[in-house]
């Protein structure tokens, strides 16, 4: 991997020009807010952008790209790209359907995962950062570009999306300190929290509402399971992006150290989505099923077999792995 | 009111002993944090203080008295105070019991709230800090106090309730900067937000749960209700302060102007707590029926009605209000 820092960054940027700017695939709040972010810097300095991502941009990010000058087809750039960066995207495999054209001629990847794989030409990686808007940021302040209003606002969204509104464990002083400084700069912080922590759709309501009443608990109460059925899904109408908040709501239950959410993808796919505290580890007990991720979250997929019969596995596991860490 | 600067309550502070230091009735993480972290820097510079408190101190705010050499029994100063200090406190009235004995003898309020009355002798008001802990850090810098970790966790405690982890409208780029200084100072932030906003108990959600079932739209989905019957309280013998989440997630459904918790408190009695976004006056409706409060949030009690008839009320006072603001 060729690792460059934040001023060789900055002076490959201000010697480019017609940059393709690259989000990953089932874009969210930090690599939208990014983009935009680095886009609305380049131009300033007069620059010609494009962006694409492989996912359609959700309606509740439409803001980020306001007042830009890009197109807003984000399917093909309308000019030949010199150069492309990617932002937030840790594996050319999460550029999605632009990993065919764009996958192995990346000039720039900018990124904040540890696990970054380096496919691209150079790579910023800062693994400290919350987020990558942590990081456009620096950039941004580096390269002496203004940072105004609306800037300050894609850069705002990233890290308050990325931290959980500063409640993960990723948020830091320094998080804190550039929130200090977007704000003095205009981002409407309450606004962006409101839209993207204090709002759900009626479907999504009803759906966590429906998905919470099969709440039930396991090993003393120390797992609690929920089921999606693919009867419910289709009765309810309701988004993939809108149950993303249902796993962390059986995790968070007082004495609840796996929460377990299972849901049928189709006739023969179960996946189970699991969330840990600090006392157990997701990573490790998905990996028994074949899954992987995080300590603190994972996931696995169960082909042809019920959700009944999903959720005995599972229990049978926790049971065991709860065993071995009470002898602890 | 007699109104005086930060320096100005320094130097006060500086030159007096003896200190008993009394929060509001019904403590929260605010007025609690800042009692603590007060005491625990003028025990730094060699003062005797005590706290009184005229409820319990709930279970999760326990660990902001730890390593405090003050008695843990709140309901009597073990020392005859030469001077009274109040935190967080608009009201002589939210003393509770102590006002009595109290009331018009505090020598010194520190204060948030723009609504404090001037019961105090001397009072120090700052509006627009988001909690009292901010004026509680300013002061402790100001006085050239060391803020230690503990102290750190006390301040940080207070700034993320009273903001809802930096979510509400109160939050400034001060806030941030504070939250900044105080994770230097090793305020251990993922901790105190997994404790404050990451866990619910298990009667909690059960309950939430079964609240919600109840939800209902009125006028065209811009009004929500949900009901909450004595039956549910007793059959899940959940606390009062379990039930506070439940009005904000009426009010956070897409297209809800108005949210309407209804609560049975007792045959004769059902409190109706109404909260608002940006596009209704909780107030102005609650004032209908003799209640108040602000804007975003408001209540009302009704006497000898039932659950259904006091939200066929409530209902129709809602579809006038909303005629009328839609011919605005």
């Amino acid at each position: 991997v060729n690792k460059i820092t934040k001023t060789q960054t900055a002076e490959l940027l201000k010697s480019w020009d017609n940059i393709l700017v690259i989000s990953h695939a089932s874009p969210d709040g930090d690599t939208l807010g990014s983009a935009t972010a680095l886009i609305r810097g380049l131009e300033k300095i007069g620059k010609t952008c494009a962006f694409v991502c492989s996912d359609p941009v959700p309606e509740k990010f439409a803001y980020l790209f306001e007042k830009l000058s890009i197109s807003k087809d984000f399917t093909m750039p309308k000019f030949a790209p010199d150069k492309i960066v990617t932002v937030d995207v840790a594996d050319a495999k999460l550029m999605g359907k632009f990993r065919e054209i764009y996958g192995d001629k990346v000039d720039l990847a900018i990124d904040h995962h540890a696990t970054n794989t380096g496919f691209a030409d150079k790579t910023w990686v800062k693994a400290e950062s919350s987020a990558a808007c942590e990081m456009i940021y620096e950039l941004l302040v580096e390269m002496e570009i203004e940072i105004d209003k609306i800037t300050a606002d894609c850069l705002f969204t990233g890290i308050s999306t990325d931290t959980g509104c500063f409640k993960h464990r990723n948020t830091t002083a320094k998080t804190h300190e550039i929130a200090a400084a977007l704000m003095e700069m205009g981002a409407d912080s309450f606004k962006i929290n409101t839209s993207m922590f204090d709002t759900k759709t009626r479907e999504q309501v009803l759906t966590e509402q429906k998905v919470m009443n099969s709440l039930e608990f396991f090993c003393d109460g120390r797992v609690a399971v929920v089921e999606i059925p693919q009867s419910l899904i289709k009765e309810t109408g309701v988004l993939e992006s809108d149950l993303e908040a249902i796993p962390s709501m059986t995790r968070q239950i007082e004495g609840v150290l796996i929460g377990i959410t299972l849901k049928e993808k189709n006739e023969s796919e179960v996946k189970a989505s699991l969330r840990t505290g600090d006392l157990a580890d997701s990573s490790e007990i998905c990996g028994k099923f074949g899954g992987g991720g995080h300590q603190g979250a994972a996931g696995c997929a169960f082909y042809n077999m019920s959700l009944s019969e999903t959720k005995h596995a599972l229990i049978e596991e926790c049971e065991r792995y709860l065993k071995e860490i009470d002898k602890q």
